[in-house]
Protein backbone atom coordinates (compact mmCIF):
# COMPACT_ATOMS: atom_id res chain seq x y z
CA UNK A 1 0.00 0.00 0.00
CA UNK A 2 1.44 2.79 -0.95
CA UNK A 3 0.88 6.41 0.05
CA UNK A 4 0.34 9.21 -3.33
CA UNK A 5 1.25 12.86 -2.31
CA UNK A 6 -1.14 14.72 -3.74
CA UNK A 7 0.11 18.78 -2.63
CA UNK A 8 1.99 20.00 -0.10
CA UNK A 9 1.89 23.64 1.48
CA UNK A 10 3.81 25.19 3.82
CA UNK A 11 1.89 26.79 6.67
CA UNK A 12 3.01 27.71 10.26
CA UNK A 13 6.40 26.38 10.09
CA UNK A 14 5.41 22.81 9.02
CA UNK A 15 3.58 21.40 5.37
CA UNK A 16 0.08 20.34 4.95
CA UNK A 17 -0.27 17.51 2.87
CA UNK A 18 -2.75 16.04 0.78
CA UNK A 19 -2.48 12.21 0.03
CA UNK A 20 -4.42 9.30 -1.68
CA UNK A 21 -3.94 6.02 -1.49
CA UNK A 22 -5.68 2.15 -2.45
CA UNK A 23 -7.65 1.03 0.36
CA UNK A 24 -7.83 -2.30 0.87
CA UNK A 25 -10.86 -2.32 3.55
CA UNK A 26 -12.56 0.49 1.69
CA UNK A 27 -11.96 -1.37 -1.61
CA UNK A 28 -11.12 2.23 -3.43
CA UNK A 29 -9.04 5.07 -3.53
CA UNK A 30 -9.04 7.54 -0.58
CA UNK A 31 -8.07 10.64 0.13
CA UNK A 32 -6.72 12.32 3.29
CA UNK A 33 -4.92 15.27 4.43
CA UNK A 34 -2.05 15.50 6.96
CA UNK A 35 -0.75 18.50 9.32
CA UNK A 36 2.74 17.82 9.79
CA UNK A 37 4.03 20.28 12.88
CA UNK A 38 7.53 22.15 12.86
CA UNK A 39 8.94 19.58 14.69
CA UNK A 40 7.95 16.51 12.85
CA UNK A 41 10.30 18.89 9.83
CA UNK A 42 13.08 18.94 12.14
CA UNK A 43 13.24 15.32 13.27
CA UNK A 44 11.20 15.00 16.26
CA UNK A 45 10.11 11.54 15.83
CA UNK A 46 7.20 9.93 16.48
CA UNK A 47 4.69 12.56 17.78
CA UNK A 48 1.13 12.77 19.57
CA UNK A 49 -1.05 13.16 16.78
CA UNK A 50 -4.97 14.33 16.79
CA UNK A 51 -7.25 12.28 13.73
CA UNK A 52 -10.16 14.79 13.14
CA UNK A 53 -13.69 13.46 11.75
CA UNK A 54 -15.37 15.98 9.32
CA UNK A 55 -19.66 16.30 9.55
CA UNK A 56 -21.85 15.74 6.72
CA UNK A 57 -20.72 16.73 3.00
CA UNK A 58 -17.44 17.38 4.09
CA UNK A 59 -14.10 15.95 2.62
CA UNK A 60 -10.59 15.49 4.16
CA UNK A 61 -9.86 19.39 3.07
CA UNK A 62 -12.59 20.71 4.67
CA UNK A 63 -10.82 21.45 8.12
CA UNK A 64 -7.74 21.89 7.42
CA UNK A 65 -8.22 24.27 5.43
CA UNK A 66 -11.54 26.41 7.89
CA UNK A 67 -10.53 25.66 11.13
CA UNK A 68 -7.32 27.14 11.96
CA UNK A 69 -6.39 24.66 13.22
CA UNK A 70 -2.53 24.73 12.43
CA UNK A 71 -1.53 27.32 14.24
CA UNK A 72 -2.29 25.09 17.45
CA UNK A 73 -0.94 22.16 16.42
CA UNK A 74 2.26 23.70 15.45
CA UNK A 75 2.67 25.23 19.09
CA UNK A 76 1.62 22.07 20.54
CA UNK A 77 4.12 19.54 18.24
CA UNK A 78 0.84 17.92 17.41
CA UNK A 79 0.39 15.93 13.60
CA UNK A 80 -2.90 16.52 12.61
CA UNK A 81 -5.15 13.71 10.36
CA UNK A 82 -8.16 13.93 8.82
CA UNK A 83 -9.75 11.61 6.60
CA UNK A 84 -12.37 11.76 4.38
CA UNK A 85 -16.38 11.62 5.01
CA UNK A 86 -16.91 8.78 3.30
CA UNK A 87 -16.28 6.15 0.12
CA UNK A 88 -15.75 8.15 -3.66
CA UNK A 89 -16.67 6.26 -6.82
CA UNK A 90 -17.93 2.95 -5.58
CA UNK A 91 -20.86 3.38 -8.10
CA UNK A 92 -23.71 2.79 -5.51
CA UNK A 93 -27.39 3.27 -7.56
CA UNK A 94 -28.28 6.47 -5.53
CA UNK A 95 -25.41 7.45 -3.61
CA UNK A 96 -25.38 10.60 -4.05
CA UNK A 97 -28.86 11.27 -4.03
CA UNK A 98 -28.65 12.83 -0.42
CA UNK A 99 -26.81 14.84 1.42
CA UNK A 100 -26.89 12.95 4.54
CA UNK A 101 -26.41 9.93 3.23
CA UNK A 102 -24.56 7.51 1.03
CA UNK A 103 -21.50 10.16 -0.67
CA UNK A 104 -20.30 12.22 2.11
CA UNK A 105 -22.47 10.38 4.43
CA UNK A 106 -20.19 7.92 6.09
CA UNK A 107 -21.43 7.96 9.48
CA UNK A 108 -17.82 6.18 10.19
CA UNK A 109 -19.49 2.93 10.78
CA UNK A 110 -19.11 -0.43 9.20
CA UNK A 111 -22.02 -1.09 6.99
CA UNK A 112 -23.71 -4.14 6.95
CA UNK A 113 -26.49 -3.51 4.63
CA UNK A 114 -26.52 -4.33 0.77
CA UNK A 115 -25.06 -2.59 -1.21
CA UNK A 116 -23.41 -0.29 1.68
CA UNK A 117 -21.82 -3.19 2.99
CA UNK A 118 -18.57 -3.52 -0.27
CA UNK A 119 -17.40 -0.44 0.29
CA UNK A 120 -19.14 1.64 3.74
CA UNK A 121 -16.42 0.91 5.97
CA UNK A 122 -15.53 3.85 7.48
CA UNK A 123 -15.08 2.75 11.28
CA UNK A 124 -11.90 0.06 9.99
CA UNK A 125 -11.00 2.25 7.76
CA UNK A 126 -10.35 5.13 9.96
CA UNK A 127 -9.31 2.72 13.36
CA UNK A 128 -7.37 0.13 11.95
CA UNK A 129 -6.12 0.35 7.74
CA UNK A 130 -5.66 4.78 8.05
CA UNK A 131 -4.76 4.78 11.76
CA UNK A 132 -1.92 2.19 10.99
CA UNK A 133 -0.66 3.49 7.74
CA UNK A 134 -0.05 6.99 9.07
CA UNK A 135 1.57 5.02 11.77
CA UNK A 136 4.04 3.55 9.76
CA UNK A 137 4.34 6.09 7.14
CA UNK A 138 4.11 9.27 8.92
CA UNK A 139 6.37 10.44 12.29
CA UNK A 140 2.89 9.13 14.42
CA UNK A 141 3.10 7.95 17.79
CA UNK A 142 0.77 5.09 17.99
CA UNK A 143 0.20 5.49 21.64
CA UNK A 144 -0.79 9.53 21.57
CA UNK A 145 -3.31 9.39 19.39
CA UNK A 146 -6.68 11.37 20.27
CA UNK A 147 -9.41 11.80 17.85
CA UNK A 148 -12.23 14.92 17.62
CA UNK A 149 -14.56 15.85 15.02
CA UNK A 150 -17.70 17.85 14.16
CA UNK A 151 -21.31 16.77 13.97
CA UNK A 152 -21.25 13.81 12.25
CA UNK A 153 -17.64 13.88 12.68
CA UNK A 154 -18.31 14.51 16.39
CA UNK A 155 -20.35 11.20 16.31
CA UNK A 156 -17.60 9.57 14.56
CA UNK A 157 -15.22 10.93 17.50
CA UNK A 158 -17.33 10.17 20.37
CA UNK A 159 -18.52 6.69 19.04
CA UNK A 160 -14.80 5.38 17.69
CA UNK A 161 -12.73 6.57 20.98
CA UNK A 162 -15.10 4.46 22.93
CA UNK A 163 -15.23 1.39 20.40
CA UNK A 164 -11.24 1.31 20.16
CA UNK A 165 -9.88 3.05 23.67
CA UNK A 166 -7.02 1.04 23.19
CA UNK A 167 -6.36 3.30 20.02
CA UNK A 168 -7.60 6.60 21.17
CA UNK A 169 -6.44 8.09 24.78
CA UNK A 170 -8.30 11.34 24.10
CA UNK A 171 -11.58 12.49 22.81
CA UNK A 172 -13.35 15.96 22.42
CA UNK A 173 -16.13 16.95 19.60
CA UNK A 174 -17.95 20.18 18.22
CA UNK A 175 -21.57 20.11 18.16
CA UNK A 176 -21.74 16.24 17.91
CA UNK A 177 -24.71 14.36 16.97
CA UNK A 178 -24.41 12.66 20.31
CA UNK A 179 -27.58 10.19 20.27
CA UNK A 180 -27.83 9.47 16.41
CA UNK A 181 -30.56 6.80 17.78
CA UNK A 182 -32.95 9.57 18.55
CA UNK A 183 -32.67 11.78 15.66
CA UNK A 184 -33.57 12.22 12.09
CA UNK A 185 -30.54 11.61 10.66
CA UNK A 186 -28.85 9.00 12.62
CA UNK A 187 -31.94 6.80 12.22
CA UNK A 188 -31.92 7.35 8.46
CA UNK A 189 -28.25 6.65 8.42
CA UNK A 190 -28.38 3.43 10.46
CA UNK A 191 -31.23 2.14 9.12
CA UNK A 192 -30.22 2.65 5.71
CA UNK A 193 -26.25 1.21 6.68
CA UNK A 194 -26.85 -1.13 9.78
CA UNK A 195 -31.05 -2.27 9.17
CA UNK A 196 -34.12 -1.94 10.82
CA UNK A 197 -33.05 -3.82 14.11
CA UNK A 198 -32.39 -1.07 16.04
CA UNK A 199 -30.41 -3.28 18.99
CA UNK A 200 -27.77 -3.05 16.33
CA UNK A 201 -27.62 0.79 16.09
CA UNK A 202 -26.69 1.21 19.87
CA UNK A 203 -23.29 0.05 19.32
CA UNK A 204 -23.05 3.30 17.06
CA UNK A 205 -24.85 5.83 19.59
CA UNK A 206 -22.44 7.74 21.02
CA UNK A 207 -24.95 8.17 24.34
CA UNK A 208 -26.00 4.99 24.76
CA UNK A 209 -22.35 2.86 24.46
CA UNK A 210 -21.53 5.62 27.35
CA UNK A 211 -24.84 4.52 29.20
CA UNK A 212 -23.59 0.73 29.44
CA UNK A 213 -20.06 1.49 30.28
CA UNK A 214 -18.77 0.45 33.97
CA UNK A 215 -16.35 2.92 34.77
CA UNK A 216 -15.52 6.01 33.03
CA UNK A 217 -13.40 5.26 29.81
CA UNK A 218 -11.66 8.81 29.54
CA UNK A 219 -11.00 9.70 33.46
CA UNK A 220 -9.52 12.81 31.84
CA UNK A 221 -12.26 14.27 30.94
CA UNK A 222 -14.36 14.82 27.24
CA UNK A 223 -14.94 18.17 25.87
CA UNK A 224 -17.66 18.81 23.87
CA UNK A 225 -18.78 22.54 22.29
CA UNK A 226 -21.99 22.88 21.09
CA UNK A 227 -23.26 26.80 19.89
CA UNK A 228 -27.05 27.58 21.13
CA UNK A 229 -27.62 29.33 17.83
CA UNK A 230 -26.85 25.83 15.99
CA UNK A 231 -29.42 24.96 13.54
CA UNK A 232 -29.51 21.88 14.23
CA UNK A 233 -29.41 21.44 18.17
CA UNK A 234 -32.95 20.44 18.75
CA UNK A 235 -34.05 17.95 15.96
CA UNK A 236 -30.39 16.27 15.43
CA UNK A 237 -27.66 16.51 18.11
CA UNK A 238 -29.09 15.96 21.78
CA UNK A 239 -25.96 16.26 23.68
CA UNK A 240 -28.52 16.36 26.86
CA UNK A 241 -28.41 12.65 26.07
CA UNK A 242 -25.09 12.34 26.25
CA UNK A 243 -24.35 14.31 29.26
CA UNK A 244 -26.98 12.29 31.19
CA UNK A 245 -25.06 8.86 30.05
CA UNK A 246 -22.13 10.38 31.08
CA UNK A 247 -23.42 11.25 34.63
CA UNK A 248 -24.77 8.10 34.97
CA UNK A 249 -21.44 6.55 34.71
CA UNK A 250 -19.53 9.17 36.31
CA UNK A 251 -17.46 9.96 33.17
CA UNK A 252 -16.15 13.51 33.61
CA UNK A 253 -17.50 15.76 30.46
CA UNK A 254 -17.03 19.35 29.99
CA UNK A 255 -19.88 20.01 27.66
CA UNK A 256 -20.03 24.27 26.94
CA UNK A 257 -22.94 25.59 25.33
CA UNK A 258 -22.24 28.85 23.89
CA UNK A 259 -24.70 31.38 23.17
CA UNK A 260 -24.69 32.91 19.51
CA UNK A 261 -22.59 30.13 17.69
CA UNK A 262 -23.93 28.04 15.01
CA UNK A 263 -23.28 24.40 13.51
CA UNK A 264 -20.41 26.02 11.21
CA UNK A 265 -16.60 26.45 11.00
CA UNK A 266 -16.99 29.92 12.50
CA UNK A 267 -17.68 28.53 15.60
CA UNK A 268 -15.01 25.88 15.11
CA UNK A 269 -12.37 28.12 14.83
CA UNK A 270 -12.78 29.68 17.60
CA UNK A 271 -13.06 27.23 20.04
CA UNK A 272 -10.25 25.13 18.14
CA UNK A 273 -7.35 26.41 20.13
CA UNK A 274 -9.09 25.15 23.37
CA UNK A 275 -9.70 21.56 21.83
CA UNK A 276 -6.07 21.49 20.79
CA UNK A 277 -4.66 22.10 23.83
CA UNK A 278 -7.05 19.87 25.74
CA UNK A 279 -5.86 17.04 23.49
CA UNK A 280 -2.22 17.94 23.77
CA UNK A 281 -2.38 18.16 27.85
CA UNK A 282 -3.79 14.28 27.99
CA UNK A 283 -1.51 13.31 25.28
CA UNK A 284 1.72 14.61 26.94
CA UNK A 285 1.06 12.88 30.17
CA UNK A 286 -0.15 16.32 32.22
CA UNK A 287 -2.69 15.53 34.96
CA UNK A 288 -5.70 17.59 33.73
CA UNK A 289 -6.32 20.64 30.87
CA UNK A 290 -7.09 23.62 31.80
CA UNK A 291 -10.19 24.30 30.96
CA UNK A 292 -13.32 24.84 32.85
CA UNK A 293 -16.87 25.10 32.27
CA UNK A 294 -16.47 29.05 31.19
CA UNK A 295 -16.37 29.70 27.86
CA UNK A 296 -13.00 30.79 26.66
CA UNK A 297 -13.67 32.91 23.81
CA UNK A 298 -10.63 35.08 23.47
CA UNK B 1 -29.64 52.16 -0.55
CA UNK B 2 -30.06 49.50 2.37
CA UNK B 3 -28.10 46.55 3.88
CA UNK B 4 -29.46 43.22 3.65
CA UNK B 5 -28.07 40.70 5.81
CA UNK B 6 -27.66 37.33 4.66
CA UNK B 7 -26.33 35.95 7.48
CA UNK B 8 -24.77 36.19 10.49
CA UNK B 9 -21.91 33.70 12.66
CA UNK B 10 -20.75 34.05 16.05
CA UNK B 11 -17.11 34.18 15.99
CA UNK B 12 -14.42 34.74 18.53
CA UNK B 13 -16.89 36.72 20.33
CA UNK B 14 -17.66 38.76 17.58
CA UNK B 15 -20.19 38.27 14.61
CA UNK B 16 -19.43 37.19 10.97
CA UNK B 17 -21.78 38.90 8.74
CA UNK B 18 -23.11 38.08 5.00
CA UNK B 19 -24.48 41.44 3.39
CA UNK B 20 -26.10 42.24 0.05
CA UNK B 21 -27.51 45.69 -1.39
CA UNK B 22 -28.14 46.95 -4.36
CA UNK B 23 -24.97 48.81 -5.73
CA UNK B 24 -25.19 52.34 -7.53
CA UNK B 25 -21.74 52.69 -8.97
CA UNK B 26 -21.71 48.88 -10.03
CA UNK B 27 -25.65 48.72 -11.40
CA UNK B 28 -26.46 45.68 -9.61
CA UNK B 29 -26.73 43.88 -6.60
CA UNK B 30 -23.02 43.35 -4.50
CA UNK B 31 -22.04 41.52 -1.65
CA UNK B 32 -19.96 41.93 0.87
CA UNK B 33 -18.65 40.15 4.27
CA UNK B 34 -17.80 41.90 7.72
CA UNK B 35 -16.69 40.92 10.83
CA UNK B 36 -17.29 43.00 13.70
CA UNK B 37 -15.18 42.16 16.91
CA UNK B 38 -16.38 42.43 20.74
CA UNK B 39 -15.59 45.86 21.22
CA UNK B 40 -17.96 46.47 18.20
CA UNK B 41 -21.00 44.53 19.83
CA UNK B 42 -19.69 45.70 23.47
CA UNK B 43 -20.62 49.43 21.93
CA UNK B 44 -17.03 50.63 21.47
CA UNK B 45 -18.11 53.17 19.03
CA UNK B 46 -16.01 53.80 15.51
CA UNK B 47 -13.82 51.14 15.30
CA UNK B 48 -10.46 51.25 12.88
CA UNK B 49 -11.34 49.04 10.05
CA UNK B 50 -9.24 47.14 7.35
CA UNK B 51 -10.05 46.34 4.16
CA UNK B 52 -9.27 42.56 2.44
CA UNK B 53 -9.28 42.69 -1.19
CA UNK B 54 -9.07 38.51 -2.44
CA UNK B 55 -8.09 37.14 -5.25
CA UNK B 56 -8.58 35.66 -8.79
CA UNK B 57 -12.03 33.52 -8.15
CA UNK B 58 -12.23 34.41 -4.75
CA UNK B 59 -15.20 35.74 -3.41
CA UNK B 60 -16.82 37.95 -0.12
CA UNK B 61 -16.70 34.36 1.70
CA UNK B 62 -12.82 33.39 0.67
CA UNK B 63 -11.52 35.56 3.20
CA UNK B 64 -13.51 35.08 6.26
CA UNK B 65 -13.67 31.38 5.94
CA UNK B 66 -10.03 30.51 5.21
CA UNK B 67 -7.63 33.03 6.51
CA UNK B 68 -8.14 32.78 10.15
CA UNK B 69 -8.26 36.73 10.37
CA UNK B 70 -11.41 37.18 12.70
CA UNK B 71 -8.75 35.85 16.02
CA UNK B 72 -6.77 38.39 15.47
CA UNK B 73 -9.36 41.16 14.65
CA UNK B 74 -10.60 40.44 18.39
CA UNK B 75 -7.90 40.43 20.18
CA UNK B 76 -7.06 43.95 18.15
CA UNK B 77 -10.98 45.75 17.88
CA UNK B 78 -10.14 45.54 14.04
CA UNK B 79 -13.51 45.63 11.85
CA UNK B 80 -12.45 43.23 8.67
CA UNK B 81 -14.46 44.10 5.45
CA UNK B 82 -14.05 42.19 2.57
CA UNK B 83 -15.68 42.82 -0.88
CA UNK B 84 -16.90 40.25 -3.35
CA UNK B 85 -14.12 40.52 -6.32
CA UNK B 86 -16.27 41.70 -9.76
CA UNK B 87 -19.72 42.16 -10.38
CA UNK B 88 -21.89 39.32 -10.80
CA UNK B 89 -24.34 38.91 -13.01
CA UNK B 90 -24.35 41.67 -15.60
CA UNK B 91 -24.90 39.27 -18.28
CA UNK B 92 -21.69 40.71 -20.59
CA UNK B 93 -21.05 37.99 -22.90
CA UNK B 94 -18.17 35.89 -22.54
CA UNK B 95 -17.77 37.61 -18.49
CA UNK B 96 -17.28 33.61 -17.20
CA UNK B 97 -15.14 32.35 -20.02
CA UNK B 98 -11.95 32.78 -18.25
CA UNK B 99 -11.00 32.38 -14.38
CA UNK B 100 -8.32 35.51 -14.86
CA UNK B 101 -10.90 37.79 -16.65
CA UNK B 102 -14.49 39.20 -16.31
CA UNK B 103 -16.39 37.49 -13.32
CA UNK B 104 -14.09 37.04 -10.41
CA UNK B 105 -11.03 39.07 -11.58
CA UNK B 106 -12.61 42.97 -11.61
CA UNK B 107 -8.91 43.83 -10.55
CA UNK B 108 -10.13 46.72 -8.67
CA UNK B 109 -10.07 49.32 -11.53
CA UNK B 110 -12.97 51.51 -13.10
CA UNK B 111 -12.97 49.79 -16.78
CA UNK B 112 -12.82 52.27 -19.39
CA UNK B 113 -13.00 49.83 -22.19
CA UNK B 114 -16.77 48.60 -23.47
CA UNK B 115 -18.57 46.54 -22.47
CA UNK B 116 -17.03 46.27 -18.96
CA UNK B 117 -17.21 50.26 -17.99
CA UNK B 118 -20.84 49.91 -17.16
CA UNK B 119 -20.36 47.78 -14.57
CA UNK B 120 -16.93 46.57 -14.18
CA UNK B 121 -15.69 50.04 -11.58
CA UNK B 122 -14.47 48.23 -8.65
CA UNK B 123 -12.40 50.85 -7.72
CA UNK B 124 -15.12 53.57 -6.89
CA UNK B 125 -16.70 50.81 -5.69
CA UNK B 126 -14.92 50.05 -2.84
CA UNK B 127 -12.70 53.44 -2.57
CA UNK B 128 -16.71 55.55 -2.40
CA UNK B 129 -19.38 53.55 -2.22
CA UNK B 130 -18.94 50.80 0.27
CA UNK B 131 -16.40 53.02 2.28
CA UNK B 132 -18.84 55.55 2.37
CA UNK B 133 -22.09 52.63 3.20
CA UNK B 134 -19.73 50.89 6.04
CA UNK B 135 -18.81 54.20 7.33
CA UNK B 136 -22.33 55.15 7.50
CA UNK B 137 -24.42 52.01 8.39
CA UNK B 138 -21.06 50.01 10.92
CA UNK B 139 -18.81 50.88 13.41
CA UNK B 140 -16.13 51.84 10.88
CA UNK B 141 -14.29 55.32 11.68
CA UNK B 142 -13.32 56.37 8.44
CA UNK B 143 -10.13 58.29 9.92
CA UNK B 144 -8.91 54.87 10.90
CA UNK B 145 -9.01 52.55 8.09
CA UNK B 146 -6.54 49.92 6.14
CA UNK B 147 -5.87 48.10 3.22
CA UNK B 148 -4.61 44.29 2.41
CA UNK B 149 -5.70 41.94 -0.02
CA UNK B 150 -3.69 38.85 -1.80
CA UNK B 151 -2.62 38.09 -5.40
CA UNK B 152 -5.33 40.13 -7.73
CA UNK B 153 -6.55 41.74 -4.09
CA UNK B 154 -2.47 42.59 -3.39
CA UNK B 155 -2.34 44.11 -6.39
CA UNK B 156 -5.75 46.61 -5.19
CA UNK B 157 -4.20 47.28 -2.05
CA UNK B 158 -1.07 48.63 -3.34
CA UNK B 159 -3.04 50.61 -5.81
CA UNK B 160 -6.12 51.96 -3.97
CA UNK B 161 -3.79 52.87 -0.88
CA UNK B 162 -1.81 55.02 -3.27
CA UNK B 163 -4.23 56.41 -5.78
CA UNK B 164 -6.10 56.92 -2.18
CA UNK B 165 -4.48 57.84 0.77
CA UNK B 166 -6.82 60.13 2.28
CA UNK B 167 -8.92 56.83 3.06
CA UNK B 168 -6.39 54.10 3.58
CA UNK B 169 -3.55 54.72 6.16
CA UNK B 170 -2.28 51.26 5.98
CA UNK B 171 -1.18 48.94 3.15
CA UNK B 172 0.08 45.46 2.75
CA UNK B 173 -0.51 42.56 0.67
CA UNK B 174 -0.07 38.94 0.04
CA UNK B 175 2.07 37.79 -3.07
CA UNK B 176 0.37 41.00 -4.79
CA UNK B 177 0.59 41.21 -8.66
CA UNK B 178 2.99 44.39 -8.00
CA UNK B 179 3.75 45.40 -11.39
CA UNK B 180 0.35 44.04 -13.35
CA UNK B 181 1.65 45.75 -16.63
CA UNK B 182 4.96 43.80 -16.61
CA UNK B 183 2.87 40.46 -16.49
CA UNK B 184 0.14 38.38 -18.33
CA UNK B 185 -2.92 38.39 -15.50
CA UNK B 186 -2.21 42.20 -15.86
CA UNK B 187 -1.67 42.65 -19.70
CA UNK B 188 -5.17 40.77 -20.05
CA UNK B 189 -6.92 42.29 -17.47
CA UNK B 190 -5.54 46.17 -18.39
CA UNK B 191 -6.18 45.67 -22.30
CA UNK B 192 -9.68 44.36 -21.92
CA UNK B 193 -10.39 46.94 -19.03
CA UNK B 194 -8.36 49.81 -20.07
CA UNK B 195 -7.56 49.61 -23.66
CA UNK B 196 -4.23 49.56 -25.68
CA UNK B 197 -2.98 53.03 -24.13
CA UNK B 198 -0.77 51.35 -21.95
CA UNK B 199 -0.36 55.28 -20.32
CA UNK B 200 -3.47 54.47 -18.77
CA UNK B 201 -2.45 51.00 -17.42
CA UNK B 202 0.32 53.42 -15.14
CA UNK B 203 -1.75 54.71 -13.16
CA UNK B 204 -3.03 50.85 -11.85
CA UNK B 205 0.77 49.85 -11.17
CA UNK B 206 1.92 50.00 -7.77
CA UNK B 207 5.17 49.63 -9.17
CA UNK B 208 4.53 52.28 -11.70
CA UNK B 209 2.83 54.67 -9.22
CA UNK B 210 5.18 54.11 -6.26
CA UNK B 211 8.36 55.26 -8.77
CA UNK B 212 6.31 58.50 -9.75
CA UNK B 213 5.88 59.32 -5.91
CA UNK B 214 7.21 62.67 -4.75
CA UNK B 215 7.84 61.36 -1.37
CA UNK B 216 6.79 57.86 0.62
CA UNK B 217 3.13 57.53 1.11
CA UNK B 218 3.41 55.40 3.44
CA UNK B 219 6.20 56.22 6.61
CA UNK B 220 5.50 54.16 8.67
CA UNK B 221 5.99 51.21 6.03
CA UNK B 222 4.36 48.59 3.83
CA UNK B 223 4.21 45.07 4.71
CA UNK B 224 4.18 42.26 1.85
CA UNK B 225 4.90 38.79 2.31
CA UNK B 226 5.83 36.35 -1.05
CA UNK B 227 6.18 32.67 -0.71
CA UNK B 228 9.33 31.10 -2.72
CA UNK B 229 7.35 28.10 -3.83
CA UNK B 230 4.31 30.61 -5.06
CA UNK B 231 3.73 28.82 -8.35
CA UNK B 232 2.90 32.50 -9.84
CA UNK B 233 5.74 33.99 -7.94
CA UNK B 234 8.02 34.39 -11.39
CA UNK B 235 5.41 34.66 -14.14
CA UNK B 236 2.94 36.81 -12.03
CA UNK B 237 4.05 38.36 -8.96
CA UNK B 238 7.33 40.41 -9.63
CA UNK B 239 7.96 41.80 -6.06
CA UNK B 240 11.43 42.77 -6.83
CA UNK B 241 9.67 45.47 -8.79
CA UNK B 242 7.72 47.02 -6.27
CA UNK B 243 10.67 46.30 -3.67
CA UNK B 244 13.59 48.65 -6.36
CA UNK B 245 10.14 51.32 -6.87
CA UNK B 246 10.30 51.64 -3.16
CA UNK B 247 13.76 51.83 -2.98
CA UNK B 248 13.81 54.89 -5.37
CA UNK B 249 11.43 57.13 -3.91
CA UNK B 250 12.59 56.23 0.30
CA UNK B 251 9.14 54.20 1.28
CA UNK B 252 9.95 52.38 3.69
CA UNK B 253 8.98 48.02 2.35
CA UNK B 254 9.21 44.83 4.54
CA UNK B 255 9.33 42.62 1.89
CA UNK B 256 9.47 39.10 3.69
CA UNK B 257 10.31 36.20 1.49
CA UNK B 258 9.41 32.62 2.96
CA UNK B 259 10.42 29.47 1.51
CA UNK B 260 8.18 26.37 1.68
CA UNK B 261 5.34 28.62 1.17
CA UNK B 262 2.99 28.89 -1.76
CA UNK B 263 0.07 30.93 -3.13
CA UNK B 264 -3.01 29.95 -1.47
CA UNK B 265 -4.34 30.22 2.31
CA UNK B 266 -2.19 27.83 3.82
CA UNK B 267 0.54 30.75 3.31
CA UNK B 268 -1.87 33.87 4.15
CA UNK B 269 -2.83 32.10 7.39
CA UNK B 270 0.56 31.47 8.73
CA UNK B 271 1.17 35.43 8.25
CA UNK B 272 -2.32 37.24 8.75
CA UNK B 273 -1.70 37.56 12.60
CA UNK B 274 1.09 39.66 11.76
CA UNK B 275 -0.24 41.42 9.06
CA UNK B 276 -3.16 42.52 11.46
CA UNK B 277 -0.64 43.67 13.97
CA UNK B 278 0.97 45.85 11.50
CA UNK B 279 -2.39 47.21 10.52
CA UNK B 280 -3.57 47.51 14.07
CA UNK B 281 -0.42 49.16 15.16
CA UNK B 282 -0.82 52.27 12.90
CA UNK B 283 -4.31 52.24 12.78
CA UNK B 284 -3.54 53.14 16.60
CA UNK B 285 -1.40 55.79 15.70
CA UNK B 286 1.51 53.94 17.26
CA UNK B 287 4.98 54.91 15.97
CA UNK B 288 6.70 51.86 14.47
CA UNK B 289 4.54 48.26 13.89
CA UNK B 290 6.93 45.50 15.97
CA UNK B 291 8.10 43.80 12.82
CA UNK B 292 11.03 43.00 11.54
CA UNK B 293 12.45 41.35 7.75
CA UNK B 294 12.72 38.28 9.70
CA UNK B 295 10.02 35.89 9.48
CA UNK B 296 8.09 35.74 12.51
CA UNK B 297 6.39 32.38 11.83
CA UNK B 298 4.67 30.57 14.79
Amino acid sequence: MTLELLSEHGCHGGVQRFYRHASTVIGLPMRFSVYLPPQALAGGGKLPTLFYLAGLTCTEETFMIKAGAQRFAAEHGLVLIAPDTSPRGAGVPGEADAWDFGVGAGFYVDATEAPWSQHWRMESYVTQELFDLVSRELPVDPDRVGIFGHSMGGHGALVLAQRHPQRFRSVSAFAPIAAPTQCPWGRKAFTGYLGADRAAWMDYDASALMSRQTRPPFPEGILVDQGLSDEFLEAQLNPAAFEAACASVGQPLILRRHEAYDHGYYFISTFIGDHIHFHASILAGRSRPMLTRTSTVR
